[in-house]
């Protein structure tokens, strides 16, 4: 597939700090959508979008976001799993735009979108959001600090894997390099399960009874927020994750088995350990920044022929 | 067992909105302890206290609680459950007073100090605290809006019981009135099985992996903020309380073993349930108290012959 003007084309002998820069289409425009594009259009960026939700385009519209049907440069598409695959159903599509989408699962929308874009698709998920939804609950800050899963296959262009994780950058997450496996493995662990369990613990606590619930307090609350988000989006997260949630799922029963006092210490071990970041150089190079994903680490900046980020102390 | 000069003897023809109060002296001044009496000192109530700790008396003095080992009035009880039966030891304590405790399992507390001290005991959990210990975490607010679950046993002085109830309304919290055995029941859903599935959750993770932690973020922050708190304190929540938290962990298991789909419908349902409450005015009368209990109500004003309070709508 054509690949049209890349900026990256060879590696320069000294960093080049800003590069240009292609146009964002933001397709969804909702919590995670909406929050992109504003982010991305008070930073100067030319941002624009599409809803099927004429609410969310006028929203948009108020952040700077020229509402368009015509998509160009990186596609964002931020639409529920359930409609991923007929995202782009309706819009035209620059032949030449990457496409990147960020969906809680990886493998399955890779199966969707690979086949049909090929390399010019580029796997993302961005580990933010809150239980609200829609966008009244837009935040430009959202992605701040906030860890960015950007998928690295065998077939992926390097090149539009770069112009993806710019953007990330450029909102202020940081991206971890994994394939799409390695991502819904590890998101099953802390997002399909928190989600499971949130529910399961809600549901015994209603068994349990009115005066239970009235006696709940903080430890409950937090433990079922995420379950206050839209069943349709969270049974969306665990179904389209559903083996490997099932075998975190497992693991969570597993460790339930254990003797308390020691299970008690271990959780607390894990929740509380804290990891110096070492500052690190990678290659722009497949192997080299998935290494730096497996151990923890994020890439924090990208100069011409590498990347900057961290990996944990000790990794 | 003598009840010196008891405030309410008689019921008067007319509600009396102001009452004498006893004074109060806590004994472990941390988060809990610290916290209470310095909303009570804050109110211009007559507040003494003790802790083990020089710090902690030295925090408790300056939030204007006087430090002394002569215990008088009501009496709090604020130390770790492991150390409850014997935290009056080297104390110095007035015949008459009335004795309550802050502790989170209350079948075990009863059993301990009951059979010492009869019925000049009254056990009480407020619910509420953080994961944060000790007097930097005193928070005079702490109790604002809480609810304190207080004891009705079949041999429970209700004058007593009412003169501990003062001291939580006092204090901003709404007071629901439990046996110890429902108040254990119900605390094993909504606080100990939280704390069993937060470190559950944290120890299958650290299994998953240095690159699921980097990903993890707020539906793993919150499904796990409590196993952050002193394991110590965690593990006598859970074993203190070990057979109504067994039963209720078995109810979760069964939750997770149903369809996903029906799984997080439920638990949606019941962690965004919102009902109404209908004010109600409840006779000084144990039945009757408890009943408001375990309908989900809670006291929220004493009056002379009864209490002020609500029950949720439709319950």
């Amino acid at each position: 597939m054509a690949d049209p003007a890349p900026d990256d084309s060879g590696p320069p002998a000294f960093p080049v700090p800003t590069m240009p820069v292609p146009p964002v289409s933001v397709v969804g425009l909702g919590q995670l959508g909406g929050s992109l594009a504003a982010a991305l259009a008070a930073g100067g960026r030319p941002v624009s979008g599409w809803d099927v939700d004429p609410a969310a385009r006028d929203a948009a519209a108020d952040h700077g976001v020229r509402v368009t049907r015509e998509l160009t440069g990186v596609v964002v598409l931020a639409v529920p799993l359930p409609v991923m695959a007929g995202a782009l159903e309706g819009l035209r599509v620059d032949p030449g735009a990457t496409v990147t989408d960020l969906g809680s699962v990886k493998v399955p929308v890779l199966d969707a979108l690979g086949a049909a874009l090929g390399d010019r698709y580029v796997g993302g998920h961005p580990m933010c959001g809150t239980e609200r939804s829609g966008p009244e609950s837009v935040d430009p800050a959202l992605f701040t600090g906030a860890r960015w899963a950007l998928c690295l296959e065998p077939g992926t262009d390097l090149r539009r894997w770069l112009r993806v994780a710019e953007i990330a950058l450029a909102v202020g997450a940081e991206v971890v390099p994994v394939t799409a496996a390695e991502h819904d493995d590890a998101v099953a662990a802390i997002s399909a399960v928190p989600h499971l369990l949130a529910a399961a613990l809600a549901a015994a606590a209603g068994q349990a009874g009115p005066l239970a619930l009235s006696l709940a307090a903080g430890s409950y609350r937090d433990a079922t927020r995420v379950i206050a988000s839209d069943p349709a989006f969270v049974t969306a997260l665990v179904e389209g994750n559903a083996a490997p949630a099932a075998a975190a799922l497992a693991r969570v029963r597993d460790q339930l088995d254990r003797p308390w006092p020691d299970l008690v210490a271990d959780g607390h071990a894990v929740r509380t350990a804290t990891a110096g970041r070492r500052p690190v150089r990678v290659p722009l190079e497949r192997a080299a920044l998935l290494s730096l994903g497996r151990s923890g680490g994020a890439v924090t900046r990208r100069l011409a022929a590498f990347v900057e980020g961290w990996v944990p102390e000790q990794a």
